[in-house]
């Protein structure tokens, strides 16, 4: 089992975007420079956070990226689902089907066990990735992150955030 | 995130193993053939399984897989593990250490709080994996199958199941 790299930076991202001012947003190529990251790898990611209404993008050379909502009201699971998908980990080929003795579609009504069984551990990663906000991430990091790190992610916010003037949804 | 096509295959064989009498085994070729798998692929799949301490393989052409203990000691969590190897799905890459402001590595003596929550969502799905048994498996398929998938999955290890001298340690 295996999560992309890009859930990682996706949470990252949005972690940082929590602590812009108002509906400022910050540049991709900034965010990227933040991690070490490849713009080109992030924006995809970023894209990725857009499309599923997790992220804002406000284009032009004086756009980038700020929270579609607040941080209280997205989960882990939101972010892991944007960038990965909303399949499930557990991708049931029916191969129960595919033996040398054919039996007509109707022995296969009943969706395997075997799929359920997997289906339902799937439910518990998920029910615990929808408890942790990203609020939550920010205040354990405010709380437990270390003085330099904290103050070199306030220094970044600070330098890197462009005021705008369209609204945010976070403020509706 | 995604789980390996491998982990289907390794369920089915070791819940077909678990109806072998005795310390009886089946041959790799058979269990690919009755899931429509290349023998070769599947092969892999039961490596894993046996390297792990699942299954045990009786070498030699009338030799086979078994399981290595009862079904009611192995679990989802045993065999998605042996297939899919123990690393945890989210591989924390410590990009918060790779932006253009370097701090001391003291600073980052405390683990990831973005790590510490994938890892807790994690092992709630360990922990459901591990709630199943391959026996509940057995036994869901034995009172919820079609009786006609009962039937044939009852002839095939009828069929191809082979008696072993040596001993197994589902006997211990």
């Amino acid at each position: 089992m295996k999560l992309g790299e890009g859930v990682e930076a996706a949470i990252h991202c949005a972690a940082t975007l929590a602590s812009v001012e108002g509906n400022s947003t910050i540049p991709g190529a900034a965010l990227a420079e933040s991690f070490g990251l490849s713009p080109s790898y992030l924006l995809k990611h970023l894209n990725m956070l857009t499309s599923s209404g997790v992220l804002e993008s406000v284009p032009g050379p004086t756009g980038g990226y700020r929270l579609a909502r607040p941080a209280e009201r997205i989960t882990l699971l939101d972010i892991v689902l944007a960038v990965e998908g909303r399949e499930p980990a557990f991708r049931c080929g029916e191969i129960r089907r595919n033996g040398p003795v054919k039996l007509d579609a109707s022995a296969y009504v009943k969706p395997c066990g075997i799929n359920a069984a997997m289906l339902k551990a799937e439910r518990a990663y998920r029910a615990a990735l929808a408890e942790t906000k990203l609020s939550d991430i920010v205040a354990n990091f405010a709380e437990e992150g270390d003085p330099r790190s904290i103050a070199a992610s306030c220094a970044f916010v600070e330098r890197h955030q462009r005021p705008q003037k369209s609204g945010s949804i976070k403020q509706i």
